[in-house]
């Protein structure tokens, strides 16, 4: 545990604590890829925790503008530090600073390398790199990369944003001819950034090549005003993401150099002439799979935050009639209803967890084969990411959500630290790809592989389960109710739904529907075996992760949390399981022991996390279990409370009590 | 439709609304409860809309305390102008003044009406009415209701303060005796009451009589400073309900004349003697019962809200691949996928504003019988109240949250309105009793509901259908899946859970595990009964109100969305209905069918609630779907729009820029 014990711990929590029956330590070391991880994550921790640049007051109590001031203020000085400590080349310690010095703070220049960067990095000529990458990475420029639309997001095409090639001045002229082609949401274009790489329909001599990229500037280097015909701007509140700027950019014919145009992969050359060179478009999959990856494992961290909150808060907080007399009320994690709603989320965060780890390795897998051309894995790749980007971010909220509610009325506070974590990892439902849209290639291409199954060809390992035919249930019969068996019945739900839908379309095309209407006729269907087949696999990644571990304590209660989750998934999935009354109260019952059998572990398989008290930033998710003081504290510091008499009762109150009319006010 | 179109409707909007196979207006009149109603309420709306006092600039760009300042200011000028205009004595007239004026803003003074008053009128004896009872509702005190505490929510026996009477000065002393004593949540207790209702433990002759009600002045009537001995204030931000000041009270031995016990139940003496007089504690679970029909049929209002934003945007977004070259992208609502996710979520609007209708219907039934001693349909209707509560709760939040969804990054944007109803509607799930404890309530209603048709009892109407012994499966033998068909379902499915819950929870019993723990043993499952069981009741009420409409196109089209409200449970439950594949199927077929047929009224289901745009405060769902235009609007008043360069610029960004080190800052 990083977390000093400044203060007396609770002993409520001290006792639960006591209960583990697995080293913490070692599945903590599990979780951070190896023992050296996990110390050099606590180093980085520790350095930022001491360095009192990075100390505020808590955000909740700022106004936006004020968030977002101190957001820039840190993501500049973390840039700083990670210099100072020679850490820029080391992804691993710099996405741990980050973190820690700003928890759940979206950053102002966050696109900056997140997308600017590599979007420099893999469209530019050689040329241009040497041009702009170095000024990029040192920092002299700040951009991000625009390219939705207010209009337009999911379908590329459809972007409307001009930049027409004028050959009498060598300079393409940048236009947003429509209210719905103005660039909205890039994050850091509305105050933050000087450059941004502008996504555009490129026309020269009165033809329209499609999208292509042009580097625009949009704010003077030394006044950082914006530049003529450049209107930018922030697009106004959200639900979360206060920290960051998100922007809107209309361009009224800004000229920039022919050379702006990002040149590695086609040429608009000086007569206007279109040169378009050979490319891997292939390679960009493989951003995207990485990406994806991320969001997964993002969505995982985000549930690990929320049940550490709740979880610690359930063995304090206590609730409810006594069992006797004079007793203390019960703990909230003393009831069964508690226990379900909390380790089902837990279940989910470990199952995310270890699924996100393996499409990440199955990135770096499959990569360099695609490097090489070989891209036969990138269907399978491509459509196991997207369904999973889906399924993780939307059971990621779900389950911060149902942890947020499992602190009842505390759970509403910004004190908690709950909300922002709901409302951080809310938006990946919709961003990188919109999650119906994203389960839907997943469908898609499953329909291929029944296809490609039904011709005899080898499909890739996780679909290689996927048969043209229906196979037989696999039978209970009295058995144990396994996490194989389990897995085997989340096999046939995938197979069984999927058969049904296929046949489906095919009986469409059979009567001549266009394929594309066939498509839309099953797509809601497609979706719930995308969602299927995901749920497959993350259960597969949870238990061979789970088989993996070589402490036979660890390996037995990951083992467990993995039947906890597999079991849910067949009982609320009951229907298409099909499931007999006799096995679905058999799953019940099993459900029932588990979380017996998981409870006395609850504290400690959040605990493996091993989040600090400084990235929760939760007044009830505190090590030290010292939650009432604490929330008396915090709220204290509300700004309504920096007076006794607040401004509206002169106002107007004192008026209203008197019996004078507020209308003369 | 109230919206004047002063603008030129979206012409994708007018094709929509021309579609609609029914009076639009006639529904309206229906969902009102009558066209006296609508008219009365379109009057009101008037009113509010015209008059410049409620005018300001858009809440989203203020600070919370500006919101707080601005909604006291609102919730007054509301009082007075109701006074003025006669209306304080009609609910119908003054909720909806309310809800037009403040569009979900919550009320600081609204706990003063929904509790303080109710309070004093029902608690007070005849002479503390007098004196007080008239000098709230002139508001010349303003008064909230100090029940929940920082440790204590749900269970009222827990409470710690203190009410300890002194007869040497006829004084009761309350005290906050530790930090979870400190009242924690009540509305307005913060910053705009100066008098609480405070429930504490009364202490008297050394003995301890459980809780009761005493009348405690907060703040000096003439200056509003908070008096010797009583420390509060804001409990700080919320996740929503920016426009509230919940608070926090501790009392210090905070001195209050005898007088001030709320006495019509019980009584201390001058010389310290307690008297209880008999009372009927039934009556409060009536005003339980009438707050619960209000949370059902708030979460239908909210749903209603969120559709009408996200049925109208669906109609003018276009998103995706055009069906043929050239052609312009499709609608969302062209999706099938998105046409299930918005009209499921309008089915559920539909059939939880109907049961809230036939819950308040019941209510008003059962309330005379009960002031005469006639308890009998008692404990039904507390135990449908309470599961419809959490059952509407539950839905409604998720129904917002699905609408928010389903508008992309535009539902992330506080610009759409939806974050802000969801954040409004969430907390119902924790007030008023948390939803997994009034299920539970639902639940133990269940278990007894078996035991007297053991007995042979005879059951409440809505328990009717509850048996001793399993009855057999309708089957669908290949004919229509009606409603009535589906309903049978849904009876069954909810009859055979409880029944092998009841016979578990039984088999405990018999090996003579005490109640408490046989109960909590089968808790987990119990909820889900409960839920099963509130959902036929929705249903049912659904379908009633559907075939009771007389004009047939309404019954029809109701009949249609009712019978997608049902296929869609019936799905999702389908384990425990035991379907069968081909029924499964059949029933997923139907859903697409259904979806078919009731899309072209997509718009006119949501535009009979009649909201105008002054309630849905929404750039993407105006009456008029100029979408875009409003939006840039909009994100022009964003605060950091101010100026051109951001402050932190100058402060920060420049220096970073320059290289400079930030720490010397």
């Amino acid at each position: 545990m990083t977390n000093p014990v400044v203060q007396k711990v609770n002993p409520m929590l001290t006792e639960e604590r006591a209960k583990a029956s697995f080293p913490v330590e070692e599945l903590t070391y599990i979780l951070d890829g190896g023992k050296f991880n996990t110390e050099k994550r606590r180093e980085i921790e520790e350095l930022v925790t001491k360095d009192p640049n990075f100390e505020h007051p808590p955000i909740q109590f700022m106004t936006r503008e004020q968030q977002y001031s101190l957001a820039v203020k840190k993501a500049l000085l973390v840039q700083q530090r990670l210099k100072e400590l020679d850490m820029l080349d080391d992804p691993y310690a710099s996405y741990f600073f980050r973190r820690i010095a700003m928890p759940r703070e979206v950053s102002p220049i966050g696109l900056h390398w997140v997308m600017f960067v590599p979007t420099l990095m893999g469209q530019c000529s050689d040329e241009q790199r040497e041009r702009w990458l170095q000024r990029a990475l040192n920092y002299e420029i700040i951009g991000t990369y625009a390219q939705t639309e207010m209009g337009h997001g999911t379908f590329l095409r459809g972007i409307e944003t001009t930049a027409t090639y004028d050959p009498s001045s060598q300079q393409f002229v940048l236009h947003s001819p429509t209210t719905t082609s103005i660039k909205w949401w890039p994050g850091g274009l509305g105050k933050t950034c000087n450059y941004a790489v502008v996504v555009a329909q490129l026309h020269t001599q009165g033809r329209c090549h499609g999208v292509h990229m042009f580097l625009v500037q949009l704010r003077d280097e030394s006044t950082h005003r914006s530049l003529p015909g450049v209107v930018c701007g922030d697009i106004g509140p959200k639900m979360g993401y206060h920290t960051i700027d998100n922007g809107f950019l209309q361009l009224n014919s800004v000229r920039i150099p022919r050379e702006n145009m990002l040149m590695r992969n086609a040429e608009v050359q000086p007569d206007g002439t279109y040169v378009r060179r050979v490319s891997n478009e292939k390679l960009t999959y493989g951003t995207m799979v990485f990406v994806r990856s991320l969001i997964v494992s993002d969505a995982a961290r985000g549930i690990s935050e929320a049940a550490t909150i709740a979880v610690r808060y359930a063995c304090v907080r206590r609730q409810g009639e006594p069992s006797s007399p004079g007793a203390p009320e019960p703990r909230l994690l003393d009831y069964p209803v508690h226990q379900y709603r909390l380790l089902t989320c837990v279940a989910n965060c470990y199952g995310l967890w270890f699924a996100s780890e393996v499409l990440r390795d199955l990135y770096f897998t499959v990569q360099p084969d695609v490097l090489e051309g070989r891209t036969e894995r990138l269907p399978e790749t491509h459509a196991l990411s997207a369904g999973l980007k889906a399924v993780g971010s939307n059971r990621g909220a779900a389950c911060v959500e149902e942890c947020r509610r499992c602190c009842g009325g505390f759970g509403f506070s910004e004190a908690s630290g709950l909300p922002k974590i709901y409302n951080d990892i809310n938006p990946a439902c919709t961003y990188e790809g919109e999650n119906t849209v994203m389960l839907l290639q997943t469908g898609r291409h499953l329909l291929k592989c029944v296809e490609r199954a039904r011709r005899g060809e080898q499909l890739a390992p996780s679909d290689a389960y996927i048969r043209s035919r229906p196979t037989p249930q696999p039978k209970l019969a009295g058995g144990p109710l396994t996490a194989d068996l389990l897995l085997c019945w989340l096999r046939w739900r995938s197979l069984s739904m999927l058969l049904e839908v296929s046949g489906r379309f095919n009986s469409f095309i059979e009567q001549r529907q266009a394929w594309a209407d066939a498509f839309q006729a099953v797509s809601r269907r497609l979706t719930r075996c995308a969602e299927a087949h995901c749920i497959l696999y993350v259960g597969q990644a949870f238990l061979d992760s789970a088989k993996a571990a070589e402490n036979p304590k660890i390996c037995g209660v990951l083992t467990s949390l993995c039947r906890l989750f597999l079991l849910n998934e067949v009982v609320s999935g009951a229907g298409d399981v099909q499931l007999s009354r006799s096995d679905l109260a058999r799953c019940q019952d099993a459900i029932d022991s588990l979380l017996t059998e998981l409870r006395p572990n609850a504290v400690a398989l959040v605990e493996a996390f091993d989040l600090p008290d400084r990235m929760l930033c939760s007044v009830i998710g505190r090590y030290d279990g010292q939650v009432y003081e604490a929330m008396l504290q915090w709220a204290r510091q509300s700004p309504l409370n920096a007076t006794d008499v607040h401004e509206s009762y002169e106002l107007y109150t004192r008026q209203f009590l008197a019996g004078r009319s507020l209308a003369k006010l």
